[in-house]
């Protein structure tokens, strides 16, 4: 029941109207695998470079998170600048330094071609497409983009849409690929593509998931102090899937639940920069929030 | 167990992406009353104009609402026209004629002074204190503005929240009225006014309740066609106030299944032009949409 996971591992530099961390570990591969090793065995597949060192490799080390497929080259590992305004829901990217992730060429570990899921983390499509032909019949593929793909590649971005389970994306996302501005109908369209689920995220305003007949719709937590979204819905990701790959049967109620999961992780993500949160997290801060998260969303049925 | 309600009835003309209507029936209190009446005896406190004629009264009178309040004065009727963008999230207002709305005096009639729950629409704060002055003990005072009002009559507005126990506002609006950016300090800082419970709106996102000590959150139901949003918010308010007329005490559960009959109706508003889609509404179409926004958000705890 592990999970291989390909993504992006950073240094990332951010600025909120909270305070400003530099070069701080981040990336999708990490937040997804910090928050997916709540549940289950990750193996990562990304690119670090020479200023990756021992600090950041325990954080992995430390958790389920193997880290034999993650490739380290000569040169810097990639970097990102962003700056959040003051609601915390626009942001403007400062910089972006690709370094040693200009050429990565993804290379699945022997022993991690037959992982129980696969997360195809938000990065070029042609490289998504590389890793779903590296391995074998997983029970799920679940994959990430963005509208840089949807825009640039959306041939190559078609070619993995028929080859995934589940689409995580956000609304802007969605009504983008699909041409459609009404969330329902774009679900339609976007399911016409490949995905039999697609999970709309929808930041502040929680996640709504398209299941082949049914649809489920999550709040977000309401929390008194969001400091940094950086990563939230990688760390989503990671608690969704996490929780699947315990589950034996991807059914409406799993899914569901793995949707709250998901948020639940997400929800901590936010309250501290980077990664910080999601290190100290425990499982019965997770449990606890996943109740509340029924106390806030239960009422009676008729 | 009857509603008294104090708002605007007018004539709309409304352009969306999808169509016109012209100088059809709308305003608060008709789109309040009309909800309203699926659970409860309603009464409106309102004017109209000589052109306000035998065909609109009758769209009340065929229902559970008492037009005795209802005053008709020289002149015309309240007008507005807006438009919507495409998205229909963005509402540029066309025209807004008050007429006869300029003078009105709100007069409870005598019959109608003990209301078991008063609902103030947006309308003049000032006017709303003397609706609040003329009733004895309602055993639930619920009440809306808007930026307007929030920006130009901050004292009179002030004055009502004091003495209202449910405040019914858009996500902006508690914003503005609070100052504060995040709503769970912005419901503080409102509850700390008077309301003891604030009902946030967020349109497509659904509805975010503050109680005393608890929170819910309900989404809106994904709708493959909203065609007109006039009236939405309240005719969420009028099934909101309307099932609680209908339990004997406003208690957490009570609270959380009022939400989702406010969601159910407000759903049903947005799928037609103006009051069409209320006007045709019946108890086993309101019964299945509630079923389906649990079937919506229902998931199973740990």
């Amino acid at each position: 029941m592990a999970i291989l996971a390909v993504g992006s591992v950073a240094f990332d530099t951010v600025r909120t109207p909270f305070g400003r961390a530099d070069d701080i570990l981040g990336g999708a591969a990490t937040y997804f695998s910090l928050a997916a090793a709540q549940f289950t065995d990750v193996s990562i597949v990304a690119v670090v470079g020479q200023d990756f060192g021992e600090r950041e490799r325990k954080v992995f080390a430390d958790r389920r998170i193997d880290l034999t497929g993650l490739q380290q080259s000569k040169g810097k590992t990639f970097r990102w600048g962003g700056e959040y305004s003051y609601e915390l829901n626009d942001r403007t990217t400062l910089f972006t330094e690709l370094n040693v992730f200009e050429s990565f060429q993804p290379k699945v570990p022997e022993a991690h071609r037959r992982p129980d899921i696969l997360f195809l983390g938000n990065i070029h499509p042609r490289l998504q497409l590389e890793v779903l032909r590296q391995v074998e019949k997983p029970r799920l593929i679940a994959a990430d983009t963005m509208n840089y793909w949807i825009e640039g590649t959306p041939k190559e971005l078609r070619a993995v849409l028929e080859g995934v389970d589940v689409l995580l994306v956000n609304d802007a996302e969605a009504r983008e690929l699909s041409g459609e501005f009404n969330l329902v109908r774009a679900a339609e369209k976007i399911k016409a593509m490949g995905p039999k689920m697609l999970v709309v995220k929808r930041g502040e305003y929680g996640v709504l998931l398209f299941n082949e007949h049914h649809r489920f719709a999550a709040p977000a937590y309401p929390l008194e102090t969001v400091f940094d979204p950086t990563g939230a819905g990688d760390t989503f990701a990671g608690g969704f899937l996490g929780y699947l790959a315990q589950q034996s049967s991807v059914d409406n109620d799993a899914l569901r639940q793995a949707i709250i999961f998901g948020s639940t992780l997400g929800s901590f993500c936010v309250e501290d920069f980077g990664t910080r949160r999601l290190e100290t997290l425990t499982r019965e801060e997770i449990v606890d929030r996943y109740r509340a998260f029924k106390q806030l969303t239960h009422f009676e049925d008729l």
